[in-house]
């Protein structure tokens, strides 16, 4: 749908014009020029703990953290998004994956019901910058995550600002996950709060936003409250494969939606359906195939 | 009212002298010389999430963030007010506005029973100067909310304090947007409170203050307690245009009050409309026009 | 009673070598060469908002924010304490007034019962000192609110601490206004906390200390728990300007008080009954006259 | 196991490219080539206070703050890790010794009924950096505690990143103790949490964790987990010397844990019983001892 | 007891190198070359307010906070531990005095059922040492209050180690006071928890650690605990003078404590008895003299 004209006109104001082409580099990276994007999301091990490396239907290759790198370096993702400590111990061997920093990242241990969510910074923007300079890996971009409606929400959505203005400025990539959540959300799935939820990302400057799945009939209302920054949708739990690219075809080529974030889907299969998986979903996302190509991939 | 030489009188002491000029400059492009100012705000999609841009008796055309720089750009308005982040992705195309950066917003999801309100800061004044100077964009100043009456009301004080103090020294005009709010406020529109937002306004040293309207009897009590400091009235929710108009025409005209800060009003109007209500109210506010003169803006 | 020479000893050791000169200059300027105090006090408007400045008995001229300015500039008060931010609105036009700036302000909607009482810096004493040489204005020192009692009580210690430090180190005047309040406080005019409260002002450091009249009785205890430190009274609500004259003659000649600091008392009068009033305090503290003399002024 | 090669590929990619044989070399020093860890955990007099060196079944000597440092320096131990004053105190006496600063320190007094556990930095690692270089002393690394699953978890989680990062960056090597506590922790050894605690501990780039043992059947999930993380298992209260060998015997040869850290189990014991256990510990994982060798220790 | 070579090895190696001659002159100063403490306190105008200077059983004398300056002016104290805002004073006309400088205090007024203990620092270090260096006083060492066992533990360790580091490597004296207190301490004087609070001080790095006196019978306790850090006890409410010093006495000779560390039993009295009361004190910690010698000090 871009092409590299396109995708310049996306540079934001805030990119340092020193880093402008820095900034355009990573964008193609990510998007293969198309402007959508499909973020293979590896963050899961602090955010949800060890329950979804392990145990019923999901592959004993998905204990070791490696399994995450091993998917990522196949190719066929956009990004790989996941924590610097992770990437500080794993990078030296996968020099080729596009990684994204998720800045913050908590435990689902302490409950909404219990305290008002709220997930601070691992590292600054700084951080990346350096580590990526020093590391001499691919770093494109930067993600974080905001709880609307939670009572530290003020605090979030100063902290995604802050990340994002020093993202663009040095010509990384800034991707918000926001999901509503706390005690003053009575539907953390309900549509309007969801389309808000976009309406904010573009709002702090926001490349792509990662939300949950509004459900078939509100998406178009998500995209056009997102205006400029692009939405990609939450994979949540495992569900079927085929159900799963049936629903992304849907999703990018008739409601103009940017892509998918996912990890549980692809990381609890074993490498080779992994990236099988990840095949079909590139070619959806990336290069326009039909969705019968996109299936045969998982059988091949 | 004003002419240039009565601006210069209105540069603060805090302005640093060597950025006197370019208040003065910023001073003239929101007021178009007069003093008085017409704002559009701009800062609801964080405020008040979809809910402002999507429904019944809305057009549709105010789903898509670029609608309010459309309408900014249509040259009658005197500044259009909005988050750094959502000028850093339709800026380069709408170079022509004079911005005022948002510096801070909050959702209304978490509500005043459950939580004292506090909105954080976004952005630095110095991002703003940077910002500015990399974009090459005209923004003029910066604004800030207080909530009066919160339990975090200190908090707030002191950052719009350094707001406005950061603002000055770099030639900016600063503008506060003061709302009693909290549990210890009874009544968020009780006239006496908001005569007492007035003053906090000016000894905080705000070039203007944007506060709910205190009712007609009252206005020339807040005009007092203001001093040196412009008050502008919100809009509140959407009302017939005409009826706003003759409301404004006799605030600016009878009660010297120095104009307004609208949103809804504005935005929730297609492309058309809402540059006719511009038209209107840049003719009552910067151009003395009469009141038939305005309200046939709305029929042309 | 003093004079220069014994003004030179008053001068505090954190005074910076370099600004020893510049603060017995501000010491003279603020006490006229006699050790005594005489602060007008106009930070009202957000400590009281509206109320002070309007209503039955109040005249019509104290809403204007200037009324404030026009009084100090009579000549007949020894500094006028106010925010930073009003000053830079009417500073300009009032450049014979010795300032003194008022950092820290908080309303009074939240009230002790609701929320432990704390008032944050709405400046630094940088930010004085820098505003002080862009400005040129006669800024000759800060002063700081603190709640003893308060929950907060310990951050508006180290507060007000940083404050004194810095003011000295600048060779500014540094004035602590100490309130016991909180619901650790039966009885905020307890005058044994309030003799407390002085001893707390001179292990900070605090040039002046202004509290609550503890009733005569109690004046010289708290004289003495001040030490080098100087006390003035405060004024609180309005009186008969005859009988606060007559107190003030007594605490100022029989118990050693150094003066006082009242805001209300003198702006709720017409400018010339307020001057008429400033010219009598300034008689009995700054020039010994006798009480007659001082109510003679009222007259004229 | 490792060979200088082996550990050369553990070298995190956020070590500074000049630091990267001073990280080689503490991974020397502390893991005697071999990548294990045998850690002399000593932060217990401010973790527990007096009651673990002082009572019944409690050698006397282990009352005097330099038994620790007697043993220490036997020079059986892969690392002594406690509090930086403490080093400060005894550390000219003891030179040979390699240091663990521990930045964090809580005593147990308040309980986790009562309020939510929090450990802040007693010092930073740039301290730790001075300190190195003022004192000559082998300093090594640096440890740091974290309770998962406090409501300030999301704190100490950025505090961790922060640590690790900077010590890294510094050629030091970065241990996290990680112990599920707080309201929302049902059961603290748990070993699904304990698992959990390892995935963290490796997503933030620890080099090693300290976790409680989760039992036997769990050491392989968990060993899974950590990834390239190495896991050492805490003593827990004193226990049979022998029984304490056999248990660790397993774990470090079929499961493949990288080794302990412990302290009372160590420092209870008169010296030369603690250098004899010492010296049995040692054997087993740094010098692949078999089992009866390693008892032999105890008794000679 | 000790020499200048024993009091050589007492230097903590996180004194700067260039500031170790500087920080044995500071420890010879306040131990007169024996490594022993005389502590006069006077931090209490803050710590009790008004209440320890002004009633039945107190010399009139001790209301003016200069008494407290005369009294250290006599030489019969190894040093005075005061505020910085009180030294800064004062400090000019008692120019021999060694001073410590209390970093924090707080008042008694909010009590621990209300509220958990926290006390705040008025100062830094560096302040002190440039207060040092502009007022040329002699200035030997810094103080900080723990209270051990209050929610707020964590924040009071992390600035308890931040000062000691801080003042060591500028070649201060470090002096902590540690008091249990909270809702967590069931009994302030629990002799274990004292013990415990020794333990603590060491391992902060504290070269004198104040504490309350745990009871004859666990004093070795507490001395064990502490090792290379001198313990020096708090005197409490007012006492006979004789049986002071006969306690003090044994605590010293019998049970190898550093000394102590008093307010109120000193400047409760009249000057010439204070100062005779601290020519006793001195005699008994410094010079060795034998019981019956102190005590004709308070007879001459």
């Amino acid at each position: 749908m871009n092409n590299s004209k396109d995708l310049e006109k996306m540079i934001p104001l805030n990119v340092h014009s020193d880093n402008k082409n820095l900034y355009l580099e990573n964008l193609k990276k990510i998007t293969k020029d198309t402007g959508k994007l499909f973020l293979f999301a590896g963050d899961q091990k602090i955010e949800h703990l060890n329950k979804d490396f392990y145990g019923k239907d999901i592959s004993s290759q998905s204990a070791d953290p490696e399994h995450l790198f091993k998917i990522a370096n196949s190719g066929y993702v956009g990004c790989f998004a996941t924590q610097l400590g992770l990437i500080s111990k794993y990078g030296n061997d996968y020099k080729n994956i596009n990684y994204v920093v998720k800045l913050n990242s908590k435990t689902d241990l302490v409950q909404t019901k219990q305290s008002e969510p709220m997930s601070s910074l691992l590292n600054t923007v700084q951080d990346v910058v350096d580590f990526k300079q020093s590391s001499a890996l691919s770093i494109v971009g930067v993600g974080y995550t905001i709880y609307l409606g939670s009572e530290y929400e003020s605090a979030m959505l100063a902290q995604a600002s802050r990340i994002i203005y020093d993202a663009h400025k040095n010509g990384l990539i800034a991707i918000l996950w926001i999901y509503p959540r706390g005690k003053a959300v009575k539907n953390e799935l309900d549509p309007e709060l969801i389309a808000g939820a976009c309406g904010v990302g573009v709002c702090l400057g926001a490349d792509f936003v990662k939300i949950n799945n509004p459900g078939k009939e509100y998406l178009t209302n998500c995209v056009k409250a997102a205006g400029r920054t692009g939405i990609v949708l939450a994979g949540g739990k495992h569900k079927d494969s085929e159900i799963f690219l049936e629903e992304l075809y849907e999703q990018v080529n008739k409601f103009k939606i940017s892509g998918c974030a996912i990890g549980r889907n692809i990381h609890q299969k074993d490498l080779d359906n992994a990236v099988r998986f990840c095949k079909a979903i590139y070619g959806i996302i990336y290069e326009n195939i039909i969705l019968n190509d996109a299936k045969n991939y998982l059988k091949e």
